[in-house]
């Protein structure tokens, strides 16, 4: 049991899960189990799920994208004219590798963001860019490879390395992103003791759960460093269309088709309820991933493709994603703001350019995992930071999420969390004292 | 490069592809690939999937639905309303284990072949059924364990297994399915050359290539072979409910809660381009397979298991499959009258009780791979049999689906294919003779 995956509080856990695991291990199916299985944990996130749904409760924990700004009443209509014009192909079957125009149109999506050079040959349609971060662990991790990745990163991420039992290495950030000479002496450091790194991790945009972005200048450094090690970048980008103010940083990818697993989806910028992902992949890489891929869903839902591809054609989907931004740095707004209103002394966080987190940091010490206990029972639920760290000691952060919640509502969520973080502090205070 | 995944002849693979591989085997990132990805190949179904798509050909090789008779007006009337009027909850994440009330609707779907204890509980909605298979190599699978499998077997299955790195073996089958003796002898003879076998994978009914049924009579001892030995069941049975005459054979897993996950699918009583399977866990196993699932994708698709959701409520499903039997029966009934009418002596046939596909056998020796060839010369595709084995050896044997194509253009597709067969034989015997 990693700290990233820690066990739920007794009462945050059914009784009835407990039994299961309980009966699991008694049966005699015991023996059958892969050694990747018990790796396999409850994340975090999903522990407190349900718990997020309790009425007058103010979560900050999902980071769902905020869906009420969608044109439902056109999505619906598309769908509606799908399946009844085109409905023998939308329901049907489809190529392993996703529909040639869906694909054609993500590279227009990348373009905006400044991949200029993509070819739809090399795109592949996933089922969500969680299913991309699967395949790319198949397509390249042996049990005992190493992977590298920031420290805090994506939770499901961690969730899939650890499926796929790679030893996760963290590489420190500082508040311009991933530092490049931390990550050369990383590899450094991995290779002299027998460590074979695959790939780095990296979520350069408003990093999940961080809100941190990896300074442009860094970018063509970090990229010729792992050039030079023969490492491989995965880049996951769901947030990076989602700047508040100006253009957007090129990727990693942009100038790099041969280095770089560009990860793009539609969850952020769409709906995640289609599962509609892709993963750009350097051409030399593409059919070993594309193979990979069908052989774990055959296909991507046939009907999702096709609706992503109409709402692109028929809508103004640049729009769309202008009034996100919009919607999202005005909730960034509300929640720093009450941070600063509420919060007491010794606490800071991060000042996100886009994407839906804050992260938050309490004095050195305080593990903020027992904290979501009191701060349910205060009304208002946020993630533990030790959810995104591959390490395994207790982590004094939390992850904020403001994109899911009207701006009253984080702030009367930040207005119920601070007294719970004071008071621990406090009792920090005490304890050293006394 | 083994022969159930025969590299596809020179015309079929295009310049591009084959220079593909060549890169990805000169680049330096070569180094980088996981010792399961070489393992990975492109599946003679697929290799025949654009082909397929010739006009003027007839392709008796893919096992698509045939989803003309669907009230596609209806079903595009539900998917408007869905977004519409709950696409907040439609286009959203949903939980990983999949909607409630549609893993409530399955426990119905699987009361009609027998399965009548369900618990919804012990229910995981899947991405197709394909990724159940996925995630139960994952939860049970070590690289160089073994899996038992009928022979012939599910293409995609052995896509799967081979990802996993595991040792396929085949038990024989005769025509009434698996032999329970040659299931014991398997066992014993794989066990005393220090192999672990993790799970029997077995196609009831309507086997996906050949077919065949398991018999009724021989399903308890099937799985009391296999509680003995601590061996699970793996229970695919997409075709289950589309036997053409009489009551449905139970699965094995009726009665059997603790030893058999049961893989059920929509894709052939529904549309397969929703991406929606399932399995019926053991309680016992329930949480490690529902976790490892939430590694792979997150969350199904949450329109598409809404729209299942609605269907089931809102139309007569019940008499959809009906129709679709009726449909079914009249094309193999269509298709085996060809294959009186038009092969030569010396080839044998199935005459499968439900399902889409029939299973031919040539006299010994014959390959039917080079023959593919020929036959899309003679305009008419079908599935070489390597495909559908675990083993190296050269195949006498081919598939032929008669699910998505009418009547008259099965007969067409037959009368095209008996020549080629024909000259074959001739051509082996005058070999024999001369």
């Amino acid at each position: 049991m990693t700290a990233h995956q820690p066990t739920a509080p007794a009462d945050l856990s059914t009784e009835t899960e407990v039994a299961l695991e309980r009966a699991a291990t008694s049966h005699r199916h015991h023996e059958l189990f892969s050694a990747r299985a018990s790796k396999i944990k409850q994340s975090a996130v999903r522990d407190v799920f349900d718990i997020s749904l309790r009425p007058g409760l103010v979560s900050l924990a999902g980071g769902n994208p905020f869906l009420q700004s969608l044109p439902l009443e056109k999505i619906g209509g598309m769908a509606y004219k799908l399946v009844t014009e085109h409905g023998l192909t939308a329901l049907q079957y489809g190529g392993g590798q996703g529909m040639e125009k869906l694909r054609e149109q993500i590279c227009e999506v990348m373009a905006e963001e400044g991949i200029t050079d993509a070819d739809p040959g090399n795109v592949v349609v996933t089922v969500g860019s969680q299913s991309a971060q699967d395949v790319a662990c198949k397509v390249f991790c042996n049990p005992g490879d190493t992977v590298l990745c920031e420290d805090p990163t994506y939770v499901g991420a961690l969730n899939t390395f650890e499926a796929y039992e790679v030893n996760v290495e963290a590489v420190a950030m500082d508040d311009r992103g991933l530092v490049p000479d931390e990550l050369r002496r990383r590899i450094a450091e991995v290779r002299s003791a027998g460590g074979n790194i695959k790939f780095l991790y990296t979520i350069p945009n408003f990093n999940n759960p961080s809100g941190i972005t990896l300074a442009a200048e860094r970018r063509e450094e970090i990229v010729r460093i792992c050039q030079q090690a023969n490492i491989l970048i995965i880049e996951d980008n769901p947030y990076g269309l989602l700047r508040f103010d100006g253009q957007p940083i090129p990727p990693l990818r942009a100038g790099h088709p041969a280095d770089v697993i560009y990860m793009g989806s539609f969850s952020k910028i769409l709906a995640p309820g289609l599962r509609i992902g892709w993963a750009l992949v350097p051409a030399h890489l593409q059919r070993r991933f594309y193979l990979a891929s069908e052989a774990v869903t055959l296909c991507p839902p046939t009907l999702n493709q096709m609706l992503v591809s109409e709402y692109l054609d028929g809508h103004d989907w640049r729009g769309q994603i202008t009034n996100y931004r919009d919607l999202y740095a005005e909730r960034c707004l509300a929640m720093l703001s009450a941070l600063e209103e509420y919060m007491p002394p010794g606490v800071t966080w991060t000042r996100p350019e886009g994407g839906f987190f804050v992260w938050v940091t309490l004095p050195p010490g305080i593990d903020t995992y027992p904290l979501l206990h009191r701060a349910i029972d205060a009304g208002v639920v946020f993630i533990p930071g030790a959810a995104f760290t591959p390490s395994d000691e207790p982590s004094n952060r939390l992850r904020l999420a403001f994109s899911a919640v009207a701006g009253d509502r984080i702030r009367e969520g930040v207005r119920r969390l601070a007294p719970v973080i004071a008071e621990a502090i406090e009792a920090g205070t005490a304890e050293r004292t006394g």
